[in-house]
């Protein structure tokens, strides 16, 4: 862990992942030298205030010399962003990303990369509903999953460094395949996002419920809702329009299953609806036996912690 | 707090609310004596086993005498039950119930009420995703709403001391018809509960996404849904099966808001997207402001918890 694996790491883009990142690598001592960027003259300005990094005020000055770039700003960003920097990176350099959809990540960086600068694509399946670089922390990656996609063209060794890295920053990794990986994230986190946002845009849009009143007792079940609902607007406004045909494959998937319960509940078909509900307890206990979640009860909020 | 309310109090069914309230009373020592009855002997049996309190073989012996009965079963149990009780019900006394449902509560147990017995119900906004004896603990009312619901022909003084007996157990109260509350409840419960598990019933029975990937990467958001989807199958076969209208209606209104997304992610609106996004952002906030959840990311569940 305390072998320095790259000597300068430019960070693109200074939110909750660029910021976790920056913490996860000095407490593994994996880098010597960690720059950053963002566009923002604000999200800059923060950074250098609370030491995050060496704040750059230009992407070209950020990845002069680095080994490592990391993009690390919304799907949307990705191509314009490359467009900036590439004529700035050094030969033999690699640039990662940290973006929830791979296929568009691809077409948007590979046009813009120069021969003999490598590009490997990454995602880290972790993240909180805060943004901003001040909402980073060093353990964010710990155990959790960063699936690392090579695509067709990667070179073994600059893949297998980049893999170690976020085994450095505390992720487990496994190579995936592009268009796996944006099936897999639209079951397991886009369709859900949306479903979120939709609820908890139908709650706040009722005339005959108030917001208090939804506010008040959001215990019942509401409030899991909307924590990921609070999560960047930009950001995941970029992964639906970036992401669109698995996201809406599932989407129709889950509205034809929703359909089917709506049916049950309408014709009081009681077994189908035990029966459904009891498989999905089984699937809860395969996530806390994975130590992907807490087992304790409510996530382990109690009263004293709200 | 250290007066008794009641000086013997039964509990119908011994489930995770039953024995929340049983431990939560003997904490405020709220009353003299608590009996209890299941009808399941193994559930009795644990009831027994952790001493809870006076586990009885029958209903009947259970409320003999007692001055308050809660009615801690499943919605479609709550007719049966009263059937079985009333005649041993004391003059004078209360029966109060915790379903999540109140029309279909009054519908089943008003017939069945003798005359000179009191009836009032409640519903404590509060819960976790497990069940049974053993699940309870004492703090799960602290400061969660529990709605009281008094009915037409409520005496009063009987539901200001329903009431006070709720706050003793920590509750925040608060006194609602019974249209209204279940249609709160479609909205904060009942909708996000058949979402959640029409959510994870859809991961579960995708061919080409294992369902190793779902757990393992769940932490992109699909774990939140799992926990209330792992919530007790009878009691929400139940709910859904009593409130049917209430939540037929949020769910339209929700396939409705589904289906704009949806089309705004087909046609590329991205305003539309980051819009209804950002308008979403500010319930979460409002929720903690309110105490009714916690601030920490990721409902501060860290890696070291799980």
């Amino acid at each position: 862990m305390s072998d320095q694996m790259y000597k300068k790491v430019a960070l693109i883009g200074l939110g909750l992942i660029a910021s976790s990142i920056c913490h996860a690598a000095k407490r593994g001592g994996l880098v010597g030298e960690i720059t950053g960027y963002a566009r923002s003259q604000e999200t800059r300005d923060i950074g250098r205030e609370i030491g995050l990094c060496t704040v750059c005020d230009t992407g070209a000055e950020a990845v002069a010399d680095a080994d490592l770039v990391i993009l690390c700003v919304p799907i949307g960003a990705m191509g314009p962003v490359m467009a900036e920097i590439a004529p700035h990176l050094k030969a033999g350099s690699t640039v990662t990303d940290v973006g929830s959809v791979k296929r568009a990540v691809f077409d948007a960086v590979l046009p813009h990369l120069p021969t003999g600068v490598h590009f490997v694509g990454c995602h880290p399946m972790a993240g909180t509903e805060h943004s901003g670089p001040r909402s980073g922390f060093a353990e964010l990656f710990d155990s959790r999953w960063t699936l690392v996609v090579p695509g067709a063209d990667a070179d073994a060794q600059t893949v297998a460094q980049v893999e170690a890295f976020w085994q450095g920053l505390g992720a487990m990794t496994t190579q995936m395949d592009i268009d796996h990986h944006d099936l897999i994230c639209a079951v397991v986190s886009h369709a859900p996002h949306l479903i979120a946002y939709t609820m908890v845009g139908v709650a706040d849009d009722l005339g005959r419920v108030t917001d208090t009143e939804v506010v008040n007792y959001s215990a019942a079940g509401f409030r899991d809702f909307t924590r990921i609902a609070a999560s960047d607007p930009t950001m995941w406004r970029d992964v639906f329009l970036t992401n669109k045909d698995a996201t809406l494959e599932i989407l129709g998937r889950f509205t034809e299953e929703l359909f089917a319960l709506q049916r049950a509940i309408r014709t009081g078909d009681g077994d189908h609806l035990h029966d459904y509900f009891t498989r999905t307890r089984a699937i809860r206990r395969g996530i806390i036996e994975a130590g992907q979640d807490t087992a304790a009860p409510n996530f382990g909020r109690g009263p004293s912690k709200s």
